[in-house]
């Protein structure tokens, strides 16, 4: 679930304050300064995506963390090279863009938000630092405080005091929250235990817990039905809007349309970016050409890696992705949202079913969605970057060479990063800190390409029917009531399909730690607006970077066997009369 | 350990101010609703006051919190009232005297800081409710939370999550709660180990931990010593400034002292003062007769109470009390402080040696104590209160006549809350929430009565005479420090004896809670002078009410035998792997 934001819309006079500031040439746009700079910023963006990853999936819009930190990194940069005495050259607009491409220009009250961020940041990671250690073995600590009782701890409805969560949810909408809070209850609080009463009719009571032929079963693909349902009818809408754009360009394409007062304004920033934009280029031979070396490259290693994957299948999946990816990229600067993540679902049915079951299917349907997502994400993403940078008068040369540049970062670190998880936590295990629940959901959708709908336990079929036609229903009423009901904007209050199929399979923790941020921000708003709007960003990427990062001294103190020295541990009255029993005796 | 603190002094042209005021004659000061709104509070205070002194004994002064509590109530009470449509007379300055006699009108900014302490309140209360569910059992929850690891825990460095002790650290002053940090530093950091450590050379490693005759017994007899010798030094220091002021007065009575500026106007104030209070005197046969009835009746009814006590021991108390308490009212009017205790703790000594071990000494002795110090303080009460009555021309008569209707419902309420207490937790109990720690202390002194020093492990009593001698000498020094040394004012920062000697018992845990609640202050003082000095007192107050008033629901649940639900343990890595092969298994 991943949420963007698109470019501010009040730069009509921006260029001619830039008018006099001149732009160095594309080379002098990279830096060493940058490149070192957006080094440190990636590995610790690695960390905490991963880490959110991991953990639930949900990931939401970084860029104000982002742009504090970067913002944070410069200043401390230029004071620490103004001390030594060298400072040669100020940061620019351009190398700022490099770093941050989704924001234009260093935040406004970028020092007050540096330092509230900062504190938030320091208690985050002190209060990461302090829960663990209470947690000397699994079920210990924070994380596993039953706030509402035991009863709601066994249904997953807890507050687990994760800071980042309480981060995500004052940076995620109302609405997200909310709908998570409910498909918590929907699931959790109703289905599930209507369901597990009927443990031994409708699955089998012998099969382990973690089964996806038993109650887990009907916890992935019940959510799994209702991501679908959600993708297909964002897929169909933004074909729609897409087309619908299309026409309307080419009938008015004969139409002036600089005609407002503010035409000379508009006109010269436009004239003056479209310069440089056109300025440095990239060929279409280079372009083309590429992308026919990278797909080369690719039918050729890649099935090297997955023998389940043949070369040609390899081929398939680069001969259609251009499209696919042009719609994405078309219907993201329409809209500034991806689904870049629908199409590689879509990738995995049509490949794992293509492979089948016998031939390693799942993991077929599994790389092939690796393939796919890159293509169409990237392509998507560099066309957010081109925009960014048209903007700000960065060349386009430069955007591409840092897009190439941050890419080969990201190979390198984030597998580190995911790799230091990997081994320093039990990583998938649905009852520890680290579930990686889109790793299921995701190779649920590939058994479901293999095995058609066999795969699933009694009565699950019509659940996911229902589920799937509900996901669409509540989508197409959300929009059509957004379109023709503007008074009371009742669409607003419709809690969205895919935010409430993800507590599904996770339980409600995280979903009531960002109500909790909600209601913090909620409360702050009702205080103070303004403040609220101009800090509230900060504070939460402070406890979102700050909670994170303690995950790598966490790991490094796991890797190296150093365990937390206390349990703090929950027991009911019963259970602790025999514990007090055995320490006792 | 009591603070007190005085009234006012910028009510220069105050009494013009109130001249077109009727002042009712004295038999109106007293109406109905003052002393239904004043046996509400007196139940709050009992609440808080019962649970303070038997959970630590450290006594903050409640004058904010009483205060603002019958603001409140006068507000709640007139607004009823009002809405009820038959409001005949508001509350006067005389009738608020009566229900807050240390205040001389209700507090400015009132509605405000009642409504902080409203909020304060409702949180402490909420949070102590929710901490309430998971202590099933001793030693669960929230206020056996090694906050600093299991080993300062077992040393009894942790904080312990009261919120009425951080209230009461807010209120105390900031060298108070840095003493008790040092005291506990000092015993327990340094002092216990050290003795501990001649386990079976210094003391019997066979007897049971409780035993006075252990590592107990240096504890109490250590605190002891410091509390007596601070004792000694603040009656002898007591004497010195009565006399002093008493020759001082003889030298100059001749001499006219209105001669200032302000003379008139004082002299108008203190006329129209002089004039109310005379008016309604309290006949000297009263009070003598008074006093010579009550001597008659106790020492009648004291010993058919307690057996131990002869007659005539009793009426030796009251020949004697009436010249103590002379001197402690006359020197709590000097410097606002009641010694009353200190005359206490000589009470015990004296008869609990003069009936001997064998004849119940130790009950005789405390039973005196608790006749001389009711006598004494009543002494020093009243002359406050008639003090502020003549500040408010409120009438002696309706000042006694309120002091003996407040006598006399702490006569039944104070019996009440504490059999409450008494039965629904174990007091007593050293590792309970309710050690009642000067129960202990000042059955030692009466040991120390009937017993000697021989009732000392040993090597105990050289350190108690050291102990003893550095109570003396470090507060000689504070008080010729705050004589001669008026530039930097180094007595401010010399601990106080008496306040290092409360954690020798208890541990530090309350001490850190309050060191916390002056680090809240500090902080608070830093952002914004005047808002903390506004506000702090009322969230202070709002901390400790509500923290000890959810004491009479957990008591009433206690008694009526509902247990919390879940157990939060703190067990350590290799206690938790044996806890979790037994839940396992």
């Amino acid at each position: 679930m991943e949420g963007g934001d698109g470019g501010g819309g009040d730069e009509v006079a921006l260029e001619r304050a830039f008018e006099e500031m001149p732009v160095p040439p594309w080379q002098n746009q990279i830096t060493i300064r940058a490149m070192v700079t957006s080094l440190v910023l990636s590995l610790v963006f690695n960390v905490i995506v991963c880490k959110l990853n991991l953990s639930t999936g949900v990931i939401p819009s970084l860029n104000v963390a982002a742009g504090l930190l970067g913002f944070a990194a410069v200043k401390a940069w230029t004071v620490t090279i103004e001390k030594c005495g060298f400072l040669k050259q100020p940061f620019t607009r351009q190398e700022n863009t490099l770093r941050w491409p989704i924001l234009n220009s260093p935040p406004k009250k970028g020092g007050k938000q540096v330092w509230v961020l900062f504190k938030s940041f320091v208690s985050s990671f002190l209060w990461a630092f302090f829960q663990w250690f209470f947690t000397a073995a699994d079920g210990c600590g924070f994380s596993s405080f039953p706030t509402f009782g035991l009863q709601a701890y066994n249904r997953r409805f807890y507050f687990d005091f994760s800071a980042t969560y309480v981060g995500v949810g004052m940076i995620c909408p109302y609405m997200v929250n909310v709908s998570l809070l409910i498909g918590a209850i929907i699931s959790w609080g109703i289905m599930w235990p209507v369901i597990e009463s009927k443990k031994g009719d409708w699955y089998s009571a012998d099969i382990p817990a973690s089964s996806l032929h038993g109650i887990q079963g009907y916890r992935v693909f019940l959510a799994i039905a209702i991501i679908l349902g959600d993708g297909l009818f964002q897929v169909i809408y933004m074909v729609v809007v897409t087309l619908k754009s299309f026409v309307q360009q080419l009938l008015q394409k004969t139409d002036a349309h600089n005609e407002s007062e503010e035409g000379a304004l508009v006109d010269y920033n436009e004239m003056r970016r479209t310069e440089f934009f056109l300025k440095d280029q990239i060929p279409d031979s280079v372009a083309i050409g590429g992308y026919a070396a990278l797909a080369l490259l690719s039918t050729f290693v890649v099935p090297l890696i997955f023998p389940q994957l043949k070369w040609y299948q390899i081929l398939v999946a680069y001969v259609f992705a251009p499209v696919l990816a042009f719609c994405n990229a078309y219907g993201c600067g329409l809209t500034d949202w991806s689904l870049a993540s629908n199409y590689g679902k879509l990738a995995i049915l049509v490949f794992s079913s293509w492979v089948g079951l016998d031939h390693g299917g799942v993991l077929a349907g599994l790389a092939s969605c690796g393939v796919m997502m890159s293509i169409v994400s990237t392509a998507s993403d560099l066309m957010q970057d081109f925009k960014t940078g048209y903007l700000t008068l960065s060349s386009p040369r430069s955007m591409f060479i840092s897009q190439v540049y941050g890419t080969a970062m990201g190979c390198v670190l984030s597998p580190m990063v995911f790799w230091c998880f990997y081994k320093a936590y039990s990583v998938g295990d649905p009852e520890g800190s680290y579930p990686a629940p889109y790793a299921l959901m995701y190779r649920g959708i590939a058994l479901l390409g293999v095995e058609g709908f066999d795969s699933l336990p009694k009565n699950c079929l019509k659940l996911v029917v229902v589920c799937f036609l509900a996901a669409l229903l509540i989508n197409l009423v959300i929009k059509l009531l957004r379109e023709y009901e503007t008074k009371y904007r009742i669409y607003r209050v419709i809690p969205s399909p895919m935010c409430m199929a993800i507590p599904f399979y996770l339980g409600g923790y995280f979903a009531i730690d960002m109500c909790i941020g909600s209601l913090i921000l909620f409360v702050w708003e009702m205080k103070n607006k303004k403040k609220a709007s101009d800090f509230a960003p900060a504070v939460a990427s402070g406890l979102i970077c700050g909670d994170s990062l303690w995950g790598i001294p966490a790991a490094i103190l796991a890797l190296a066997g150093v365990k937390p020295p206390i349990c703090m541990k929950f027991l009911s009255a019963k259970a602790n009369k025999r514990v007090d029993s055995l320490l006792g005796g």
